[in-house]
């Protein structure tokens, strides 16, 4: 019974790193999209649809171990919360993705590919710092992890605000609602990251 | 004091069908009022605000009746969960019908009516679905209405794609703007449909 | 150890007086920088985000010490929503100034202005109503403040409406993208008023 419930422990861990990693593949799809844009569109959306399709998965396990477990190695809404953050930055990831297709829009532009790049940046720590859940009182680097993690939040929120400054300044009305949205995403995803890692610094600062 | 216990659980329960069976009336209100578009467009956008207010009220009186329980049949944050996102179907809805009146839009796409239809089917079975909450053991049916669920809302999310690239095929950027709001409440309400599919079966599986 | 456990539950509603006061210094900002529009412009708004991360602060510094507390005077619950609501106010009035600057608006509208001052009148109630958590069985007033909330939301909601049938009547879809965002933060400022508001009573049933 007891090595049952460590099972279980180690099980929302694991998920946890599975969920960072994917949305860390999701990142790196995200840069090749962009890099090669907008040769083989259609399949390079299809590859990101694909792992977000892969993160909801993980997600749902999750929360049904949840409801299944009556002891959890952490508190049920900080797993709750944790799993939810971790499954947004995929769906905005993909939502943007899936933007410059639908919109058909001809080319990106570079505030996209820096925000992508940043997604990339995020999603690396985001996993390092995950994986510190397991070994809460021996992690002295997560510090770091969340220093970085604010920064880039900030650096998003920059530019972000160039990107907009950018977009209303032009005289295309069509344009400019459809990279709003893309941006958006974009933004949306580099602040849920910076949430993931304010649920992992509160779950630290419970039980270390 | 032990039936006093029992009436307040069928409390919780009785208040959730009543809230499923309002969204499922404000469905039925919006697609007459589609149907029937622009005529009465004033009356028909009234019907389903009263209903949303029916709906405020039946949400005030579950979190009321939740803050003053002490033991509750099912948890405190299920409880909470459910009926806010029951509640948020019928503003999502009534913030669609709001919208096509207060954009003086001239006439609704067939988006738009397959939206209300796919609203209508969604809520019918939310309402079959929630009504099982009362009997967690004797409710086999219910995994047929989560199936079903998930289906609805993929088609919603194929519908919402193609009402997307139609409307940014268009050059009218007022009207590209006021169309994507209200597919955009059609759409979160079918979400929200599946959310509350997903919070029974939550519960379901922690219960049965 | 329990006069240890009382300075921790002053320290809470001192968090949650701290955060209305900042709420409510921002809104009387908002009315300057929207009287003397566009003059001094990036300096007023500079006003408000300052008073916005003042605002990030006092949340954090609650945050923390909701983790950092074993025995909360109210729900840890409803300490976390309380505390995050009274933080969206400040948010989306910050959101409305740095857009009018990020979108270079020449001017503002009535209605932009009308909204400074609802959010001036709501958060100063909201203030006075945070004050009577300390104190929940000796402030029979608090029922009076929060019909006041009540209808301070539906004027702004008319406001919003009026506002909308006004933008969508014009013929410059720019600007009309502009405005909508400037007028959905201000409008759900208010709408985080009622809720900060909700929360308040919720705790006040529970325990008075």
């Amino acid at each position: 019974m007891f090595s049952l419930l460590i099972n279980k422990d180690k099980g929302f861990f694991d998920m946890f790193e599975k969920s960072a990693s994917n949305a860390a593949a999701g990142a790196k799809a995200l840069v090749d999209l962009m890099d090669s844009y907008p040769a083989a569109l259609a399949e390079k959306v299809k590859v990101i649809k694909d792992i977000e399709h892969q993160g909801d998965l993980i997600t749902h396990q999750t929360i049904e171990m949840l409801n299944k477990t009556f002891v959890t190695p952490i508190d049920r809404e900080d797993i709750h919360e944790l799993t939810t953050k971790l499954d947004d930055i995929l769906d905005l990831m993909d939502g943007a993705s899936g933007r410059l297709a639908i919109y058909k829009i001809g080319a990106v532009t570079p505030e996209a590919k820096s925000f992508a790049g940043l997604l990339v940046r995020a999603t690396d720590i985001i996993a390092q710092a995950v994986a510190c859940l397991r070994r809460l009182n021996n992690c002295k680097e997560v510090n770091g992890y969340f220093v970085e993690i604010h920064t880039i939040e900030n650096e998003g929120d920059q530019l972000f605000r160039r990107a907009m400054v950018n977009l209303f300044a032009g005289r295309d009305p069509i344009n400019l609602i459809k990279w709003k949205e893309v941006y958006y995403d974009l933004e949306t995803a580099t602040d849920r990251c910076e949430d993931v890692a304010n649920a992992i610094e509160g779950i630290i600062m419970k039980y270390a």
